[in-house]
């Protein structure tokens, strides 16, 4: 990378191959094609018919449904998985072996530690590892991140996350490894530093006989004293994706679905000041409420794959890890196992061991 | 009770007695002002100046602050009590032995073990003991308990009730014992015989410093292995009154702050069928898809008090046990405890012993 | 009036008669109770039955089917009448010659030159003539008026107002007298001065066979060049009341269903600048998009009636004229008689000649 | 097209050529790809960098600046055009010329005059002209055809059409003529046989000092007495896109930005029945009230552009008129061109002589 010089690198299209043309692969396709700073060499799928399905009939990009011929291609610098979770590990370490950057849509891997193990390798090889976490991208969380680091916000009191929908019940995973690692790395990237979960307890119930959880709760403990609360269901006739996140300066509500007022910022709270004084005075003196006004910044409209893509770029070109780098990827399958381990055990409290590898 | 023939019952309106004139007091004095069956004699408080306020400049309703005073008016055959929950052991106590019905407001006292004394007393001197459980009373609950007992909506799979808004910071009870008696007692009120929560776990945060949870969801189990999930919040700047009751038929959503579509019942929905077949195939060929038409039932407007107030006379001219009655109040004050219990466990699955009064 | 000073005003109250016990006595009769600038001395009503059942059987207030009897009462020095607007001139006629300061409903009188008696009667004996334009003492409309009054907003480019529901198809009137009085009302009160409707065309439809037209909308022009467009309508299955205010600077959304929200000031829209250049390049040059942000601002939530009897109350006492004075309800009877013989005539736009009298 | 025999009509996709690739020549682009039907050979446009950027890096289809060249080539069978208004007659004309079938974006062409030759061309050669009149092929408006003439709904009251956004001023155009021909072409689709437009009024604003309407109102009589009424708006900072339509027997409610209920059927109206009575009776005896359930049917979810291609495919193959042919094209500019005249002259109801073609 590093002997590259950068002039050159913005001349030259990073050579890219998508692996895997299902549910997320189209996306990933169509988005890298239209950037101009990669060149989407191949299609590759198990199926190869499917994969041309995906390309259309008027397309120049090849296909195969063989990962080694795909990996051989020296004008392949880069990969971008959207296989099956439980072949990230094979596929991306087979890439990165190859000397490739990866790029692996969520989760990260099927556990922990096999996350951990392609981490290490490309740390190793010094190649970029990132995840696809695409919400992270939305403006609508970029702007989240922005309000909460510079502290515009306050100190984060509680998040309350919803994101419920009649969805597919997945054959090999509950909803909890379906749609929680959309929150859980929503919450790793607006968290400003030195706050973050300690402890994680899951609630779950099936109900229709799936023979897994499809709808679940996710209680957070986080090092400050906050709880971030996340309900995820695939059994809802209505669609919800809202967040709240509660600080102590203004509020945050996140609508997804309204697109013409996405984000709300409530300067509408609770103030509780000086607890020096006695009991009895306490409330009646201290509590004060704030009722001001709501504003819903302006967001410009902009596809957040378009700008994962580019931060996929930037950190190939730069050396510098993406904003999801693979460290992000496996905080959030920490705190996947363990919500899985709280589940089994009717919701214990899961302590996290947070930070033995960031 | 029994000696006097219905008839004159009908002819005679039965004098009440309002006991507080504090925040809900007022609403109590309007309705039972409304009601024919009802005559108001008395309101009641410490505080005359507040309880003459109440009223108005035009009333003929007499004040006190004595509650022997309005217990000795022999005109007086009934009272509804809407002191602090602190107050109502002594307060209805008093009444009970005075000889006379008493409808209290939620919950029914400030833990389980003095809301059974309650009962008992009602019970032993034969007198109507009702809890205002104001929710179980509007339209739209009266209609989803007829949804649920009907067994249109089939067996309930899951309940997701929210009930957020920025709200008072109680002096000294937390968001649970403030807000979740609603979600409580409509829970109680609208299961159908047989269903029953077993078990209950709480997790809280206080967030403002304020000295007692000011957030917190509850998740209970129901012993169909059902959940039902609540999430109370005093901090948010958006206020949000909806729950979701996932029936193996229809799907029914509540949304009380949407007047003209508080209720809406979704065919729609993901069927399981057959769980006989071996594990591979078990989810290609079983999980299937319905998605019906949605409709939204017309409901009258009917203020709930009202039928509150009706149901209360129906109790005392006819002896029968309200609908919701004291035992439906002690249901709710032992989740409410078991709750707290959990609450400073952080988060212990505490058993109910649901069914050893009831 | 002048000669009573101020001091002593406010140690008495203003004895008041409400005439009138049907869909909107009921309404003064509660906030001139709940007033303590005024005594409510009388309800009278032809129906004496159904004016006690509007006080209820605990009122001290006096009920009379007799306006002469209520006129002659010394301590009566005031009257709000809402009886049909047919009778408003007489009732208003009378009470103005017993002395006695008068209000009445929406509209001021049943044609424009009975309202034209009224006010040149309050004016030749010194009386307080207002106009009971409820919407106008709103938070929402109150902030409005100061937005445009202030240039906050910039110039009204356009006004668009939707006011339909499921409404009482009226015996006497069209869906025009019975709705638009509301924003007609509105619109004379924010516009800010020197600008005026000159013009209105009027379309509408019966459709049920109910004999007038049930769905109607109203075009005005405006002596800016601006225009304010009005649907009103009894057929709608959905309630909307929506208003916007298209701004040269700022745009505001009016939604009065909506109590989170109600008014929503958008910095976006659209400017055009220096039409100096050929037409050629103008387009291409000088339209520009902005798009800033949206504030909703906070609104104290007061009851409009209470704060209309406090104006009541000021222009009693001070003797200055009500913000919603005769003439303004004279101003709305003129575009409510041009409307209907634009409706008559099939659309024809019809000259207002505005500013005769005010 | 009669000599083909239909069996291999479908082994062989009908060649087509897309004309224009600005605003709208992508979504045809893409929607042609995506069919088997159809075979696109030619991205035409003046500007062929447009072209090329249109189609991306990736594509094998042809791009031509020289409508010439595209219309010579033997393969291509039909042509889409997506070009501005005013070159419609040319380009359209020189393809049918060609002996190709056409499809013409909205509205068919600048002016009626101009829109009737294409219609006398494409019929003296027995060729298909059809018009993209996109919504007509949404699910939405697809299944409201079918109420209305199923009879559903019962007899059409009125229509009100709301269509605001903060629009693109257009260089040439007013607001009526860039976004009215939607809910024209809607009406025309919807309506039932016998039931047609007879007048047109139109009333709009400038504002912005664009030096074109950007605010219009549109007032049609329909031949039953129904009215229908269209807002449109380039300056509205909210997006509405909502429709009522009234009916004797139900009322619907399309609220197109509502992607989870989309259409509302309401059971909800008022009756008036037998006006044999004498005037007074009629009031008190002969209005009533109903008040039902609400539906909001199941709608596939389908993108309508690419129905819209179906249809095209279906004329094409078959000979038969598409659903929104040049005929309905054509009826939507007669009304274009009235209410163009309408807005000039103040807002006069002017006659269409609808019928004198089709």
């Amino acid at each position: 990378m590093s002997v590259t010089p950068p002039s050159s690198v913005s001349d030259d299209p990073i050579g890219i191959a998508v692996i895997g043309a299902g549910y997320w692969g189209p996306n990933l396709v169509r988005n890298f094609q239209a950037s101009r700073t990669f060149r989407l060499r191949w299609l590759c799928d198990l199926d190869v018919d499917r994969a041309r399905r995906v390309l259309g009939d008027y397309s120049t990009v090849q296909v195969s449904a063989d990962l080694d011929e795909v990996l051989a291609d020296p004008e392949v610098r880069a990969v971008a998985i959207a296989t099956p979770a439980g072949t990230h590990l094979p596929v991306a370490m087979a890439a990165l072996r190859a000397g490739k950057h990866v790029l692996v849509e969520k989760p990260l891997a099927a556990t922990y530690e096999e996350g951990r193990l392609l981490v290490e390798e490309a740390d190793r090889r010094g190649l970029t590892l990132m995840c696809d976490h695409t919400y992270c991208y939305t403006p609508a969380v970029l702007r989240i991140r922005e309000l909460l680091h510079s502290g515009e916000l306050g100190d984060l009191h509680f998040l309350d996350s919803v994101r419920i929908n009649l969805g597919l019940v997945q054959r090999d995973i509950d909803v909890v490894w379906d749609l929680a690692p959309h929150d859980l790395s929503i919450l790793d990237f607006v968290l400003p530093p030195g706050v973050n979960p300690v402890a994680v307890a899951a609630h779950g119930a099936d109900g229709i006989g799936a023979g897994r959880a499809c709808v679940a709760y996710l209680t957070l403990q986080l090092n400050t004293g906050a709880i971030a609360h996340i309900h995820v269901n695939w059994l809802s006739p209505v669609k919800i994706r809202t967040a709240i996140f509660g600080g102590s300066k203004r509020t945050l509500v996140w609508d997804d679905l309204n697109p013409s007022q996405r984000l709300a910022i409530y300067d509408r709270g609770v103030d509780v000041s000086s607890p020096e004084l006695g009991d009895e005075q306490r409330h009646d003196i201290l509590v004060s409420y704030r009722s001001g006004d709501m504003v819903a910044p302006a967001l410009v409209e902009r596809e957040a794959l378009r700008t994962m893509v580019d931060e996929y770029a930037r950190a190939i070109t730069t050396g510098a890890p993406a904003l999801t780098d693979g460290r992000s990827g496996l905080r959030v399958l920490e705190i996947l196992q363990a919500a899985s381990l709280s589940l089994a055990e009717g919701g214990t409290m899961i302590k996290l061991d947070e930070g033995h590898m960031a």
